[in-house]
């Protein structure tokens, strides 16, 4: 195969705060492949907050390229397991073209949903809120939950799959059309935004009997008053912590309610999304039920070109996606 | 039986921080016992970090004994499963005499140990740091453990079970006399002085590798602190977080490094010690057993007479307990 200039988002310097366009840099790469390479051009990436920690971190490296999901096409093989055209999924982040043995790829077998459902609802970030709260969580039938960042990728799973849970549901988000977007298409109970409000009070008014489940995804002020209005046995999934990472050492605001998990035997569980892996089958199953049912629905915020993935980092860190942020690469 | 007059300790009103002596009252009962009853008179009685949440939330009543456990003897029954003289256990609180049906005595099976064992080692305070160490924080032997209000009734206990597990242990309390205690009569391997140090760099010397089991007494910085180090799949059992019980809403200090539990996949579980009653008899037989082996030591701070009580559960939330606190009962 010829030569592929392949271009590609590097982390340039480590963020202080939230990220600015000047941490990162467009790179052009010049790409010879081999006879037995894969080459992949990706076609959508996943914009996540959980890249965030190791910009500071330091789980990702300066000067390479930023890791993360993606779903791109295969244009050269010789590997039957990876035909031309067909659809693979690898983390191999913010490229334009990815060269492959095969051993980072997982074909996409897609049935009647769009491809860019594997990197939402039928991927990592469905997988997390299936997992978080149902596992991690120990969600049961008929339970009070709580989702901060409700409105984002995976808040809006954990609130479709606790409805279908026959749950009483309370979502936080960040603007009044996110508020909208909780009630009127997702179905919660009770939605607010937490700029505009007390979130103890909110939760107060909403859950007036107690959260059994806080599936975590902001920390700070929203676990404060969360964590003081626990149930007896109730569970804290802690999937991300987003108030926090643009913050030094990833410090939240203080949490000064903690002890209220004593008495009320609260458990706060930390957990990832490959403790999960193994029950993939049974959560495309389900998500794919749920979806044929049209209880399960998902929004996507795509932004346009390798060239605006910072922008999309930087907006979904601030709160600009309603659902699933991604990056569309050109054709 | 003759009309006896008890006296006990009320509360009074709720305290606003920490409690002082007005919030207590000493009252004088006169008791003409039926025939059918049995009487305890109190030998010793337990003070216990747990009693101060109910003075402000509402579980100890106004006007009413303060709530707790005792140790008695009975000294009129007709009742052959609590025959006179023998010790019995109740949770009837701050007085001198109890009138019971038998339904709230347990009777004490002392074997070479002294009595007070069984409201320390013995009792619910030993029962507290096993069931806590072993069962919430899931210990697994060699670990790296630290221990908060290291040199109290249940954190002595915690130190010295770890101990015998083969773990690394770093405890903490408030004077330097408790990090001597610490060191050289329960032998553990770090030890510091809260109050003259920085609880982050103390641990990062004593514990240099993380923590796996992170045994909470007394919450905000030490939780703050302890869980930025935690190691993963790291567990933090929550027994009490006695820095806070005395500020309004028992809050603490803020916690700011919580997000450090997701990548870490730790767990934080708060605990009550009626969960482990099940367990009793190991416990029991665990104990006993390292007691004769000379690896289970304990310390008591005794102060005479019920009038001193309320002094008692001041100086215990003060920090001027190194072990059990307990008051004896004058003959």
């Amino acid at each position: 195969m010829n030569d592929i200039v392949s271009r590609e988002i590097h982390l340039t310097s480590r963020p202080d705060g939230l990220p600015t366009p000047d941490n990162f840099g467009l790179v052009e790469r010049a790409i010879t492949p081999a006879d037995d390479d894969i080459v992949v051009k990706n076609r959508y990436m996943s914009v996540d907050p959980a890249m965030r920690p190791p910009l500071t971190n330091g789980q990702q490296p300066v000067d390479v390229v930023m890791s993360g999901g993606a779903i791109g096409q295969v244009i050269a093989s010789n590997n039957a397991d990876y035909p031309i055209d067909a659809y693979v999924m690898s983390r191999a982040g913010f490229r334009e073209y990815h060269i492959s043995d095969g051993s980072d790829l997982n074909v996409i077998e897609t049935e009647d949903e769009p491809l860019t459902a594997h990197l939402s609802v039928l991927g990592g970030t469905g997988l997390t809120a299936y997992g978080g709260l149902l596992v991690t969580g120990e969600l049961k039938d008929g339970e009070n939950v709580f989702v901060s960042a409700a409105a984002g990728a995976v808040g809006s799973v954990v609130c479709q799959i606790a409805k279908i849970k026959e749950c009483r549901v309370a979502g936080s988000c960040g603007s009044d059309d996110k508020v909208d977007y909780l009630l009127n298409d997702l179905g919660i109970d009770y939605a607010f935004n937490y700029k505009t409000s007390s979130i103890g009070r909110e939760l107060h008014t909403g859950l007036p009997d107690g959260i059994d489940v806080y599936f975590e995804n902001v920390g700070g002020k929203h676990l404060d008053a969360a964590c003081g209005q626990m149930r007896p046995l109730g569970r804290i999934p802690v999937c991300g912590m987003i108030s926090a990472y643009n913050n030094k050492g990833a410090r939240s605001e203080g949490v000064t309610t903690l002890s209220n998990m004593i008495y009320n035997r609260v458990t706060m569980k930390g957990f990832v999304v490959y403790e999960f892996n193994h029950m993939r089958d049974q959560f495309l199953a389900d998500m794919r039920q749920w979806m044929r049912e049209g209880r399960m629905k998902y929004e996507e915020t795509i932004m346009e070109g390798i060239e605006n993935a910072p922008h999309a980092l930087i907006g979904l860190l601030e709160g600009k996606n309603t659902g699933k942020m991604l990056v569309r690469l050109a054709d």
